[in-house]
């Protein structure tokens, strides 16, 4: 057995708590841990990290999962955390504003960093970052979820096995109602809708439409987009109404390499007509999928149909048949949890691990590039990190 | 009954001929014309115009509709047509290059104009086309028929009912998979894929692109546009192998007036996974539709889901659902026809027309822009036609 | 922790207990409580109150409960209950006859009163109930469970967004065959269909329905009722034949403010062909909705068909699709703990709580109404009380 | 062949072109005609009945039909054709207000009378028109084209055959949503919701109830009726706003023979979540039915649930099934055509014809009382006739 301590900063919020604590560190925990090279287990240790004023809450969260969990360590010293030697992780998904300064005293302890995104609200800021790890040679990643997304591992199977022949475009659809609060209490945090408080759409989805496009498809080159508040007032947790300040929608266009063009609308505003909540619509030359967050559909060139344009009659095709469910042939497990596995692994093995900070800082770019090209209203390139 | 003279130029070619001597003309003979204000019936006589070289086949075109229609007039004179008083209207679904010409002469000859879209190819000529009628006052219109398709009447009917309260959004998906005719023969003339013809997505849809949105939702304020050409090679009529030179695709996000973002797609390089050929999306603060070209689904606030991102688990709200038909209230007639039948009581009883040779020029300059915007990437403004 | 005593009168009976002790107070204790304003949490005690005659009885519910809900506080003397200071609520679910006699006392005590309608059978005493509490400066509530049935706050929904459009017309059906036990035992009290018991259908449901239509579409002005005792013999608990003197179906018709007519059918001897056991649909000139206890479905103007009378053929329209159901978006409570938690607040915060005494003698005015137009054969405007 | 003369006044209506002409006697025709007792066919010999204004539409009517059903005879000088002794039969479609002068001259004239309802706007008018019939000796019958619906049918054999046990109660369902033509043009002629034009609900329908309630379950003895103009303003056939000033609803409850009472619904302001445009529930001790136009559903004490009343969960019973279909065991004749045949075996044969000129004026009565109890708020009995 290979025990390694994680220091877990931030796990008192809902994403942190719920992901990365409960379905992938302790569910680690309840399979017995993760096989190494060496044929020992890797079972990651947790201590829980918070602010002094978040003591209480940690106690309250600790309590809760004692039952099932036993009893997990916590501090609300950091500084005295990182000095111990034998903390080896550093993992942080607190606010994106205090990131930075964590990851920073992370790295000049040593400690291997594993972080949520975004990494930094800057690019400079979030690159300086990776290059302060690098050049201290201390192992790291960012979490990069929606790449283990059921949906998305099989349209990467269809890419592998050359299902598409050349893909020529990409099709995303993201998003739905969120209800302004004011007959319907909303269902996402308030903050996301105001920009002095780190929200906006371009903001948040940026970072994950990055990785996903260059991992799967073809490094983005360059970028369009226009972002929009069409719910310029909401209410908000107490019913209380605010002004939105932040894009609840942003509307982009990407080319990537390979010629491959990008069509991408996400908005919190749009009513649902589509497989999931998220979709990917991939065309290439063989045949065509859409992927949702667990599903995928394909329809072969052997299946195209082969309409005609005639308004006087009802279509003779429906064109929802005519496409076919890939099997789900392997058991998909939690997305947070495999990410973790393969960085414990890098950590304890040495195995390569690609969705490093440089990576995360991608995410960055592409949303600071968003919104820069919002603003000056025309195309941007991409140019190269570091 | 008044009779009233149709001078029809290009019906040799399948839009002209099923849409608008069959489908159209012909049929408002057969039901007995249409209600004059005066209480008298109107009567159109079609007269068939060709190019000498295209004598025999008008022959054909007229010994084929004989049976039914009875002797069709022919000419292969369109000066002396056009110089005799008692044609009062000229009608032009000529190619697009000779349709200048032609539209130029019956306005020197005083004719009522009636024309097929784009009326040019650059918009200062549109303009001045439109212009020189006005001038010379005679009557004039272009086909705009998309804005009688049965799903756009019903989105219309929605909008002026309020359906939706404040629109936000309108999303476009127009096209279908062209096979390229190296297996399978092509469903589309090559010309529509060669620039130097006059082929291209945007010369070809932006048109109506306009038109639908001007009229629907709101003037077209701005547009960013992103052509491809996705298929480089494909086979023409006569199975041989040629290079596509015109745009295949077209990405196109449009402001209008109203804070309305329109993001549209047409594409033939498309595999159809919804509702139709030609899908819009409408979101509103109230409610959201679907429309294709011949039905129409709504969601109303009070049937929207309130979805939790899981991707954990199947999702528990199948999201075609929670979407319901809007009923066909009344028989809708082929939207060629109904725009004639309108065009006609224009011509005799100086009723309202505003589809004019002006709002065609509005067509032919959103397609130049969009051109233009794809060359200089970035967004261009649409000024003020005239 | 505020703890609050509550007496609670009459809970040996089958609502007092399962409503009111076990699914209101006992599940409000078991989930630790509401939130006061104070940040403290309140928490009921409950004292089960009863005749000495329903010693054993109350011993047994006790008995019964104390496994999951610990041992239970008890008397049979409610005089000296009433006289110990630190009880602050009395609560009557004894029967309606009763009833007056305890509310009178517990005001005299000074206690909060909270009670199960109807608080009298006479308009008078109920109204000199009210303003008993009043003058003594007690806050008071009375049951008004329906107005918390999730089908209703779903119409409720509809018409805070403006679904409807004007409101025209609310029609009722509430009721189901009730065996008369000659060959199926019944499936309800038989004192329901005695006059001499309290029985009756007016008496039973023009209570609730007086506050169902007075807080949800508009104040009853006038009512028009026809009774009708449909099935004039039945054997009661112990088969024995009895006569039916008391009402068992009620044909009613209200005017309500906003010119809205309001036809209300309740009966025990119809058979459902209908969504629920109370259906209730609301007509507007946008939209209508039938609601039942749970579910609720709408057509909205632009899902509403255009039938055309033709019963020479199968009518090309299915009736029950056009309409979608609204999506159940939050999780509702059962309807009694939802009041009582609202009281709970009012007694411990002051917050408003508009359901009193008062409200409840306009339910025993109705009722008295109804009976009384029955009687007389005509319409009877319904004067304000106090 | 017995030919028999039919003088046929006011078919060039909707109704009585349709129904009567085409389908009724038209249709007899083409069959040949209908057994008389004494073994001839009875053939019936429309003459087409019209105003000297009308001749034009009646040429073109008889034109239309010409080339299926051969040339009929028309005459616009209705005094003269009543002249001749040959035509014994005169059968009255007009508008009501001049149907008592065309009924009165041909019962002078010694013809047998079969007419459209309402007889008469007064009942004293229609009463005397009946009694002058009698008087004259000339058999007589009105339209009562409900009673042979196949779904009125259907009730009629399950009343015939004991399903129900005794009836207790009757509820009428019929309407629908009738577009105001604003946006949707409508579906009904202006005048039905003018008073000065004879229009109205009352007047309209409750002839129709009057005569299926006599005929199928009791004789109406009392009643309360309550109208409404719930749409105070339509859009005419020409687009132009109006003022209704009748009733486009009425809400009426009738006492019938037998303590058997009927609620029943008529609206324009409706949308339908039922089984059909006219729905009648019938409650019996032994059984309920649901019939429509068409079909009619049963549900026998044998299939009766025995619900528990449980808003905490979704109802464990679907409330539509439990229900069966009574089976088409015979094929029915259009509604109109069946009384037609009656009609004419009555008057070569004098089978007995129950529903006469006075059964009509019951009709009209019904229809006044209804109108004078809603302005007079009370019940109103219903007094024998004549």
């Amino acid at each position: 057995m290979r025990e390694i301590r994680v220091l877990m900063n931030g796990v008192t919020g809902r994403m942190g708590m719920n992901q990365h604590l409960i379905r992938s560190i302790l569910a680690i925990r309840a399979q017995g841990g993760i096989p190494s090279a060496s044929g020992e287990m890797i079972m990651p240790v947790p201590i829980l990290v918070g602010r002094p004023a978040a003591a209480t809450r940690l106690q309250r969260l600790v309590d809760r999962l004692a039952p099932e969990h036993g009893a997990l360590e916590t501090t609300t010293d950091l500084d005295a955390a990182l000095a111990e030697k034998r903390n080896e992780i550093y993992f942080d998904a607190t606010l994106t504003q205090t990131r930075v300064d964590g990851v920073n005293k992370a790295i000049e302890a040593g400690k291997a960093i594993y972080c949520e995104k975004p990494t930094a609200t800057e690019t400079a800021v979030a690159v300086a970052l990776a290059r302060k790890a690098e050049a201290a040679g201390v192992k790291n990643g960012v979490v990069q979820d929606k790449l283990w997304l059921p949906g998305i591992r099989k349209l990467k199977y269809l890419i592998d096995t050359g299902f598409f022949g050349r893909i020529l475009t990409v099709r995303g659809e993201f998003g739905y109602w969120v209800f302004d609060g004011e007959h319907q209490p909303t269902q996402r945090p308030s903050w996301n809708y105001r920009k002095e408080d780190g929200g906006g759409m371009m903001v948040d989805m940026f970072c994950h439409w990055r990785y996903v496009l260059d991992n799967i498809f073809g490094a983005v080159k360059s970028v369009s987009a226009l972002g929009a508040i069409h719910i310029p007032q909401r209410r908000d947790e107490q019913g209380k109404p605010y002004a939105c300040t932040a894009d609840d929608a942003a509307y982009g266009t990407f080319e990537l390499e390979g010629d491959i063009i990008c069509q991408f609308n996400s908005s919190w505003a749009v009513r649902v007509r589509r497989d999931d909540l998220l979709t990917l619509q991939v065309d290439g030359t063989n045949g065509s999928a859409v992927a949702g967050l667990r599903d995928c559909v394909v329809q072969h060139d052997a299946q195209t149909p082969k309409p005609v344009w005639n308004p006087d009659i009802d279509s003779p095709i429906d064109f929802f048949e005519g496409w076919s469910r890939v099997p789900t042939r392997d058991l998909f497990d939690n997305a947070f949890k495999v990410q973790w596995e393969l960085f414990l692994q890098h950590v304890v093995d040495d195995t390569p691990f690609r969705w490093n900070l440089m990576e995360g800082a991608k995410g960055v770019q592409l949303a600071e590039l968003g919104l820069k090209s919002w603003q000056e209203r025309r195309w941007l390139d991409v140019p190269p990190l570091g």
